[in-house]
């Protein structure tokens, strides 16, 4: 009864995999790297199939993407396209996350899982211009990357199949390097280097080496991109000013821009003062616990601003409840439920309380640290403005007949005694 | 009509106001300020009833409790009582509010409100020992305090009576300084400091002036304590080490000391680097905006050691509803419930969680940031560990089928279209 | 200092209490009953003003509103308005109660919450097209409706002012019914009758008598409508199918009618059978405990349907989280928060939601009790349909994998030991 | 490359599963069925491995336990255990669902996520007990049973291995009656009854046959209990009386009972009636939607009776928070996460909720319908009662305060617009 023992190489649980003699022709998602060069070689040496590199250019600070893609053609690829997606990403993807103050677990930002969004949206679309049977990715079997990819395209295109050799040749490192030489794909040289990095706009993901360890200090100074160690940061403070349109960025120091230009400049601004670098363990959605160090300069400083100028125009009321709501929000887009309907109506709801997230927000940055200082908005529920628009002011007589009312329950319970 | 015009001077709306008339004795919660002794007078002249002050030392760190003591017998004070609740309030209510990541709205955390709750506990507790009739409060008409200390007084002991001139008696600035000047209470001379400070171990929040306006900067640089002025911060970083023990902080880079001393400490070494200054615009439970800044080194780096070591030994589905009922916590904490039911039983929600929350954290504190670099428990639910006790590895081929479930509904829901 | 005691007639403690002399015409929400006539009386005599009566229709069944009308001018009303509102509150308050599946501690289904958000903006209107001065409302100190009703209207409209007479002039029973006669009004003979009820076509709310007394059976048979008492019913069963359309009920039994018809038609169905006679002790808004019994037979039949069907089209992640803020929703519904944001920000979710809620349920009513017992749903997320359209069959091989993920931390928390 | 293709027999996804060859002994969870006989059959042939039978005595009411004991040892189990676990599944395990008034996307009151729970307990006490290797259960590869099963017994000893035969043999019905001829299992005559059950005291779960489509009416006549018809209940309604003490169910009628006994009792009083008979379609936990007709006689009964005395004891602040971690417990309770932290932490939070809910409910029972119709609880947050006892009655000039300050910021936000 061998085939019951784990030792089996192929094993296709499921529906969707792709077998060995199914597919003609598969996209395959390039990074570049060690890995997904081997899978370029690997696919077309086991499927027999054409292979089209497809590398999405989301705002990376670390690619140079034509190189890449000569790569992919380099290693074999039939055609390799490189896709600028930096305004789609920075309005369609990154937008919502604005307005849902997209924090996982404190203060990572959601830049990969929103990554991972519209890298499986741009497959899907290039997939069916190129027609292709399947999507090859690099996810290994341990993440979370591997659900949000495959969910989300099948989710967007039940039809197309899925390869990820990754996750299921169990090559080791060696093996790969091995494979990698045998197929002159070159190795990167640095093996003193064991961090990984994911890259967009919106931050850096990065993992490895000590990382991986909690109970270790991660040295950031020998992987963080220079200007964001606070160490290196100038002495004197900046201030820098957010104009919010309906919850959406749409003024840097008084300059309108787009938004993924506003990310790109402010990146550059908040990054050299050292700011949104971030140590967290997180709970990874298939029940691992991870840590990363997250880069977000610009990411820290906008989510910081937007949910300082959504809380002033809001009622308590309804701070609570989106506050709620943001946890939950963080909690579906982190586990790969982007395009469940259960994240869309969270949006729904977000896009109206954005409504009158409008105004202008001055953040100090120094050492690290960014500070929301100072605001201004004319749908602030500021009394003070009230007072002077309406023409009267609270009226303190009320707060005793407050108070009583407000306080009853909580007096009966007492008199009952606590449990 | 005239009966019906605002201009009454004393209108008695809730049932448990103290007439004047009703009251022989009355317990003055006294801080030494000018309200207070204020206060003091006017009770003894409109009253004619006896007063004791009472001022808890809560560990605040401006405050001169002896003088304090004797400015109340001065002023005509019966008696006059100093309280060191200091271990009562870090064992019995901070310690709740560690538990719970205490956190209202970003990073306050809440000292204040929990302040409050302990003050009016001793308050009954003395009340009932000297036997007055009435408590009387500083508090205004438009904070939270008077909610909070009324509610908390009257459900705790319903048979007291309240007095809270200041809300009543709508004297203003000039008003209430020409009495004191009149009965000799010492004015304090400096017009030019704005700024109104309420003050304990868990932190000091700053009011008054620029901070009032949230449009304008604070200048912080003119009443934050020295020392926790990021600018001032010395050059090289520092990491402090916090042993928990159930949720309950126990050690501090390797000493067992008790809670209320290891804030005591801890307040010296983050507020060096500056660390815990907090600007936030908040809202009142009695519907105002108010922005205050917030100076709290050791309950910032605690809370965020905490918040760390808690996901840390969690598994993914209660640490989302554990974020869930931290932000319930803290609006019922802020919202003057800490005697309801519902805020007991988060507690219970939140002994139970914590039971496991045992283990090290080591904090980074540089430039006014504290980061948690890297932690240590025995209760983690690392796999790492588990593949050492257990003995098996994260199985990689079980991720494919879970990816095929997991996602199903997404993609039928899909499959029907986006709303 | 007698101006402290509670004894003080006319305390004015709102900064929007009409006071006398202020108020040259009053809009009177006029009900016909004993309450609303001498309010109209005391109105005219006490504050020497000119009254409007403002009478909703909302499709209540007891009132004979033509006779309410003649009624205010024959006491003095200088002006009596019936407003027909029935297709307005079905369209535009009832479709946002049903997308909410409004329910509040139990099953009542908030008619009279929804029904005062109408009144307040239709009194709001007319009190501008009329050019009053003020509002005034019947309700008592005790109860939910003021809060809801001045909230209201004052939200709508801060420039108006409040009286509400029944609350300040502290009349007890037999004192009213003493003003009743000498002003001839007539008082209603029915003194064995202690029942009231608020009336519209969503449901009859009913209080008073044993009722009050949660400790006492209510005598339903004395004062239900006679077609809804379980005991009269049919010896059969009837099944009603209703259509919906993104949420909206639009066909009944295969006939499109408008949702105030529907609703008025589904009363008499379903009230032949008993159905949505509810008794519950709730939580009013001011911390008062207090029993209704409810009469609701269409309101009930809807909810039902309206939740299997939208929970048949959701996910599983969303129906859990619409659940959650369906609670949210009743809780600020019934806490007069209507016009909050937070409110309209929850709407808009269920907005998005029920954009897929369109198919037909089949409900089966008996002797007091409604099932759902069949459905049909083109959007519905059955694998059936699935399988059907898109070819392929649950993979059961996906399971195993599905089940060691998902189980991970569960069985990692377990090896740590429970708390 | 036939290894991929999806017909192989045997594949080992997870790494729990037990392989030929490896199990000596197994324990059989045994329900004396078609497929858990042919089940045992299999498993003597392929696994060559001695089998335990173990069948558990939840107070089912359909099965003979001696003979289903004895059935299995004429199959060939080398052991057969019935266990009377009636009094720990209810005081354990329904108990905790009792608090947490356990209702699933509407009435179903979690009868068989419960009873796994205990069936998983007592199945690794009695493994560890009989030195098993193994347990294999009849799940199929679409439902919740095998995660509940699977994950719990890992959980409570990660030792074990799974067999899972129904979900691996890929037998269909023709195929598993074919060997079940062939090894002479009695395979039931009742073809036309399609319907299948699971069965515990507190509640039965049917499905199959027309019960799967949900455009379809179930004949509920065919194959519900008939006392359970509503159809076939008195005319004259009956009344019960249930005390709890903390929570828990103590008396029925004024004599007091174990809950096991009482449930017993309630089952038939409340049967009789009709009462507890729920349509539901609902998510199962692998994302399918699935129809079941429940019969919960006694279990419906209870949950109202005890969530109408909670909410009576409770403060509206609590009774909406308690409402909500309601929701979250159920989807957790059926979601196969009864031993995760999450679940014990909420409970937690219950029990101290629980520790007031003591008090006598009366449920009237009618034609398939209860209604809790009179309450009486010492701890009750009734007005009545504390005006008794601490001499003041609710104050209606607070009123008018509480309005001003608990609508401002409703009115503030109305000032800025509607967005």
């Amino acid at each position: 009864m061998s085939s019951l023992k784990q030792s089996t190489k192929y094993i296709k649980v499921s529906s969707y995999e792709a077998a060995i003699g199914d597919v003609k022709s598969v996209l395959l998602l390039y990074s570049g790297g060690l890995d997904t060069s081997v899978m370029l070689k690997w696919i077309l040496d086991e499927y027999k199939a054409d292979v089209i590199a497809l590398t999405l250019d989301l705002g990376q600070q670390h690619d140079d993407l034509e190189k890449v893609r000569k790569k992919a053609l380099k290693f074999g690829a039939k055609k390799a396209i490189v896709l600028d997606a930096k305004d789609e990403f920075a309005e369609e993807f990154l937008a919502k996350g604005i307005k849902a103050n997209a924090s996982y677990q404190g203060d990572y930002h959601l830049s990969t899982p929103m990554g991972r969004a519209i890298l499986a949206k741009k497959a899907v679309e290039v997939a069916k211009k190129e027609h292709v049977d399947a999507v090859a990715h690099g996810c290994t079997g341990k993440g979370n990357d591997q659900v949000r990819i495959e969910g989300y395209i099948l989710t967007l295109e039940p039809k197309l199949k899925i390869i990820a050799p990754v996750r299921e040749w169990n090559m080791d490192r060696n093996e790969e390097i091995a494979y990698a030489k045998k197929h002159k794909i070159p190795v990167p040289a640095s093996v003193n280097f064991p961090y990984s990095v994911d890259d967009n706009m919106w931050g850096m993901t990065w993992e490895g080496g000590e990382i991986e360890y909690p109970h270790l200090i991660p040295p950031i100074e020998k992987f963080l991109t220079t200007y964001t160690l606070a160490k290196n940061a100038p002495e004197k403070e900046d201030y820098v000013k957010i104009q919010f349109e309906k919850g959406f960025p749409v003024e840097l120091n008084g300059k309108k821009m787009k938004l993924s230009q506003l990310i790109s400049i402010l990146n550059s601004l908040a990054g050299k003062h050292g700011v949104g670098v971030v140590h967290l363990v997180e709970d990874r959605l298939v029940g691992l616990k991870s840590r990363g160090v997250y880069e977000m300069p610009a990411g820290h400083v906008i989510i910081k601003a937007h949910k300082a100028l959504e809380q002033y125009v809001g009622t308590r009321t309804l701070n609570e409840l989106k506050e709620q709501l943001d946890t939950k929000w963080a909690y579906l887009c982190y586990g790969a439920l982007w395009y469940d309907p259960a994240m869309h109506a969270i949006n729904a709801f977000n896009d109206f309380v954005n409504a009158k997230v409008t105004g202008e927000v001055t953040v100090k940055m120094y050492k690290g640290k960014a500070d929301v200082v100072s605001m201004q908005s004319k749908n602030a529920l500021a009394y003070t403005s009230f007072n002077t628009k309406e023409g009267y002011a609270f009226n303190v007589n009320a707060s005793a007949g407050f108070i009583e009312v407000y306080s009853l329950q909580m007096k009966l319970a007492s008199a009952r005694g606590v449990a």
